[in-house]
């Protein structure tokens, strides 16, 4: 006999689980539609050339790799943006541009196992590529918040900074050369403590003491978006990048209101950084109002090439990406999850074997006016297949024993209320659906 | 630079492919929950002990295979039907039974490259374990039905038969000590002939020639199901085995016809063996009437024993798997897929920067009508706009430059008719809508 187990590091999604991330995904797909985005799947597993040393040093050290039956050296994704940029280099004369496309799909990455942390999840990508306008920028502000709306979120806030604002910042300070270093040291400012911060700018970035605290100062810049504008243009003028990156900002925040996202749901900040480096332009994290310490839900930013490392062709784009199992966590913590087993709302007891066909035409009646119907598939006692019915969640059973089916009548009852009432089916089965339907309407 | 291509056996789905796949998926999604099926999800990746030798000596060649960084040995899974038997066995306890699950996702197979064959594709399976009730039997052939006729395909055929009445016939040819290589050669009936096929029968199973007469007159009776189920009951008169495998069979029939199933697209078949050992009743086989050739579409049967090799608890089952590639291939042949390249309608044309906000005002207001709408990103003359909305299959055009905008007025663009109208925005977003509304209606 071999133990029944997960591989360490994985998860079963059971039902309870997975009905919701099934909505998730729906919910991502329709939001992403709406706004034009066509969905497309590329494979699990690539030429390990094509992942080798493209998502930094952590990834390839968590990257799942292995030589197949054929000898071919292969890898298993870690992320959607590799594949996209592989896909995209490929396929750029078939799919012409502008190209808006999502990817919702399963990566993989070895890390070392903690709390809540897998080898596996799924990540939910909307990217538009082969355009630099600063519409797309917008846009991309619109379906973050079309998509935290769509779920059902309204407590959240979209954070917007640009990456030419610091860096117009860092040339006017003289750091431009130590930028990553700079930017690495600013993005661990909200998990950690200013002085820290300093420390790591001197030490590591090589700033002066001077320099650092215009870095700190610069990133602690606060107030509305307006304020923030009025205080950033001072510090980057005479940078043409960074003046320009101020007045995207600007467009950007302008744009995003008059696509219908209030400012309490987009909020300027310049102390976000994002670690990645291939980030050029726009850059957008997304925090719960209620669960801040998850860290962002939904992050992406603008990039100048996507594909350099495989065509000639420069494909400037920008995307986000939503992170569906770390929102499920959320949603599950906030206590947004339906605790709901059953997709069918109606439960047909089944008691009586020779009745086996009046029990599937019933069935099979409800289901064609539209109503989830599970049949009970053994003539068991009435109490246990209740027990069932409750388990389960279902809303309404069915019951009809002989006497019932005899007479042409079955009873509906409403397992939320423990309410029955009879209803006959000798004409159709119309008074039947509709009994339902009302209940369920409640 | 690198060479941007999909691993040999691999291929990526573009949006033309990828969006009739999603509208598969959501379908069987639909359909599997209306019966009241659970989805559930698993690991790409298991212990390799979980995996190994579960799927005959061809699964185990194929599966694609390595040590993982934590000296693990681990396996890609080869099909959803392992997976749920380890699923069951660890979870039985908290899911309870019946359980009625779906999982829709992708599996790895190695296999010798061909034409139209991959290494990598989604299965689609649905399965009810923990009864051995004829109405599970009866609910797998009504779920298939559901799923045909909701995917928009009338003209198909379910082929049922049963393992039981295989094995009764054997029993009493004196065979049953044979039956996994008689099944064997049965199954190659449809593709071969019958001259070869008692070849077969002799030569490798051990049959008299009187045996293989007699094992091919049974393999070809015919007629309609009445009419088989008389000729088979004298057959296996005595085998108390095949006597209650033909009267399920015929359980199985009258139950679906109640159930709203036509007997011309369920018909009983005992030429189907269907190779896999572990089923033991009920098999189901799926064809398409105008193309045969590409083989069943939805399989599966029922098994005594699940998940006997990892838990003592017995699961007896029934489920079947839709094979979503294959029947997206089919679906092409038989040109039912749609050539869109847009899911959403209506395009909005960006003409003048400095009104960007007004352009994303209408897209907005669009999308809050429930209508998809993209907007072009990037102020480009119309022409090259409207052959991008042609390339794609946008159904309409919102167009509108400086005089309309300062007017409050767009032009609406059926791009199937070539007609533009004027709409007023002065008052409200309404009259664009309705006349959007209007023309996607038509």
């Amino acid at each position: 006999m071999i133990e029944p187990r997960t591989l360490a590091g994985f998860r079963d999604y059971l039902p309870e689980a997975m009905m919701p991330r099934e909505r998730l995904i729906a919910t991502a797909q329709k939001v992403y539609r709406s706004f034009g985005f066509v969905p497309i799947d590329t494979p699990a597993l690539e030429y390990l050339e094509i992942l080798s040393g493209k998502g930094g040093e952590e990834s390839d050290r968590q990257m799942y790799r292995f030589e197949d039956n054929g000898g071919r050296m292969v890898g298993m994704r870690f992320d959607l943006t590799v594949p996209l940029a592989r896909f995209a280099a490929q396929h750029v004369g078939q799919l012409g541009l502008p190209f808006k496309r999502y990817h919702i799909a399963t990566v993989w990455r070895g890390e070392r196992a903690q709390h809540g942390r897998y080898r596996e999840f799924m990540q939910c990508d909307f990217d538009t590529i082969g355009t630099k306008s600063v519409a797309a920028d917008i846009e991309t502000a619109c379906v973050i918040h079309e998509l935290l709306q769509a779920i059902g979120i309204s407590r959240f806030t979209i954070r917007v900074n640009n990456r030419a604002v610091l860096t117009g910042l860092l040339e006017n300070l003289g750091l431009a050369d130590k930028s990553t270093l700079v930017l690495r040291a600013i993005d661990k400012l909200p998990k950690s403590t200013p002085e820290k911060v300093v420390e790591e700018l001197t030490a590591v970035a090589g700033c002066t003491a001077e320099q650092a605290a215009d870095v700190l100062k610069f990133a602690s810049i606060g107030g509305t978006a307006d304020e923030i504008l009025t205080q950033l243009q001072p510090l980057v003028a005479g940078s043409e990048k960074g003046e320009a990156g101020v007045e995207r900002l600007s467009e950007i925040l302008r744009g995003a209101a008059a696509a219908g996202v209030p400012a309490s749901h987009l909020q300027l900040d310049v102390s976000i950084a994002r670690g990645l480096d291939y980030y050029t332009g726009a850059i957008f994290e997304t925090f719960l109002t209620d669960l801040p310490k998850i860290g962002s839900v939904c992050s992406g930013g603008r990039y100048d090439n996507l594909a350099a490392l495989y065509t000639k062709q420069e494909l400037p784009g920008i995307g986000a990406s939503l992170g569906l199992d770390r929102l499920l966590a959320a949603l599950e913590d906030l206590g947004m999850i339906e605790k709901v087993r059953t997709p069918a709302p109606v439960l047909v007891a089944f008691f009586d074997k020779t009745q086996l066909t009046a029990y599937l035409e019933i069935a099979s009646a409800i289901r064609r006016a539209g109503i989830g119907c599970e049949m009970f598939p053994d003539a068991k006692k009435l109490g246990q297949q209740l027990q069932y019915a409750d388990k389960r969640g279902f809303r309404v059973a069915i019951v009809a024993g002989d006497r019932e089916l005899a007479a042409k009548m079955v009873q509906v009852k409403d397992l939320k209320t423990g309410e029955t009432q009879e209803v006959s089916t000798a004409e159709s089965f119309d008074a039947l659906t509709q009994a339902i339907q009302k209940i369920l309407a409640t």
